[in-house]
């Protein structure tokens, strides 16, 4: 297996050395790298019965890539640890790596060059990410400033909502593979980094909580709109869904999708995954004032004087009699 | 825990961006980064009861610097992704930290940059290093040529002799802290390189198997010469005392290290840890002929056309009548 392992892990144009030696040799023409390791634990981050191989693959890159995006720079290889049991197919393995290299593929230039196999109980997986930031200064989480936007490129809740789903029976559909494998919008890291943004975090913990790392790390107070943060019908349609009584659906992905209640009102577990779901990997940034943004970039908020995050100016908390669906 | 990492892992002259943001940034002046990543599982690669956390720390460090040295690198940087059960005692991360730190202070110039944490039933370490090779090629295990030396730096067979010696209830000395905390002779990675090495390894799996690994990537025969393999006093005694009738020693670290019985005859069990011990990663290279080695460089074999790897000319297999003790 892991001989065959480089012929499903294509070689990116700045692979040096790459699988098979001691180590592998990136080329970093900036003069430095940027590096970044995440866990993917199946039972914490993945369920084998609920995704993919190949989704595992997918969602292991995406963390990855996505952090190195929120710095301002450009991703160009991943290394990948996996721990597998004794009795993990070859074939989800070949699978696994056909989902990391199509996650690449969605970033020109990158590709997994070199990681590490053992053995464990379950699927365990470490996957760092290095980048070029060719040129430009990183775009940390300290330099928002009062009078700055806060922008979001990306969706939101997606995942969350896609994971609520999955819990309530429903396989199939947008936002279930929004759970199953995110798709960052990489570019729009370093593009943030050319627009000026002064600080940059990835969406991975859910909105108020990353934002929150900025606010802190910045000495700032983020003042989010909610207007601006509406779920939209998708959303909205999960949440009725979801919050309808439960129906029994086999949860072997074979049966029909559930058709959802056709009833978009305001729904609270819909803004609820706005603000507080992760694993969507968007990128919010805040921007000085004034900066024009491409359309890709919503502003949602603006950055004034004090500490921590406010939604409307007011610390975020459930209307009294409203339901926690998810 | 977390905010105080910092704190705990001291910033290298390299590091641009440390530890708290999205990624670190590490300053690559050669314009490449060689990069490995490998796991440190417990109950696999260490255990709790034997090895105390500041162990662990240097062993998971000791892992991926060698890996880098061994492209003939000097490492600048690690990435350390742990998770761990939600019982296990902050001390414990802390001495972790000064474990990891410690190793890499062997380093000039090498830190802890970043990493991640996650909940896990046991301690789970994936650690990736990072390298410059200051214009130096990398040494790959495809170079070795026919007429070329072989030679090794560093200890041979301590840490298999380390972890026999802990089977058997022996809890201290010397080679039973070569098990806990391997100490890879870094700084001879680069200066291999320098010297001209044609292929380059670290001994993680065993002397055989590593230097089959070049054998195989360069196509040769690597004929190793049993004389000069031939194993210490510490591993002599280390290889008697463990054949000794089994004496019950508390496994807790405070009883009194036994008497190795003072009888230094060769024994298999030696041979075989130098041999087939892994874990000590020391460093294996290959040199044109009529290199002029430095003392710590010992040559124990030569390159020939090929395939494999031979021990006097003949395939490594016990004589009959051995026992297997380790």
């Amino acid at each position: 297996m892991i001989a065959e392992l480089p012929g499903w892990l294509p070689r990116g144009p700045r692979t040096l050395v790459g699988i098979g030696d001691d180590a592998a040799v990136l080329a970093t023409p900036d003069g430095r790298v940027v590096a970044t390791t995440d866990f993917l634990l199946e039972g914490q981050h993945f369920r084998r019965d609920t995704s993919t191989a190949r989704d595992v693959g997918h969602k292991a890159a995406a963390r990855s890539l996505a952090d190195v995006a929120a710095m301002g720079a450009v991703p160009s290889a991943l290394l990948v640890a996996l721990a597998a049991p004794a009795d993990l197919p070859v074939s989800w393995v070949r699978e696994l790596a056909a989902g990391l290299a199509a996650e690449c593929a969605r970033v020109p230039g990158a590709s997994v060059i070199g990681g590490d196999t053992a053995r464990a109980g379950c699927v365990l997986l470490a996957v760092t990410g290095l980048g070029d930031l060719a040129g430009r200064a990183p775009v940390l989480r300290s330099g928002a400033a009062p009078g700055d936007v806060v922008a979001v490129a990306g969706p939101l809740g997606h995942a969350a909502a896609g994971l609520a789903l999955l819990s309530a029976g429903i396989t199939e559909g947008p936002l279930v593979t929004a759970q199953r494998r995110p798709a960052p919008p990489y570019d729009a890291g370093p593009q943030a980094a050319d627009l000026g943004a002064t600080a940059m975090i990835d969406v991975s913990d859910g909105l108020l909580a990353d934002l929150g790392h900025i606010a802190d790390s910045s000495g700032v107070l983020i003042d989010l709109s909610r207007a601006a943060l509406s779920p939209g019908d998708p959303l909205l349609a999960a949440a009725h869904t979801v919050a309808a009584p439960r129906r029994h659906v086999p949860f072997d992905g074979t049966g029909p999708a559930s058709t959802p209640t056709p009833n978009l009102t305001p729904h609270p577990a819909a803004l609820d995954w706005v603000l507080t779901g992760g694993e969507d990997h968007s990128l919010a940034a805040t921007f000085p004032p004034g900066v024009r943004l491409p359309p890709r970039w919503t502003v949602i908020g603006t950055v004034g004087p004090g500490q921590g995050i406010v939604v409307d100016s007011q610390p975020w908390a459930h209307a009294a009699g409203w339901d926690h669906f998810a």
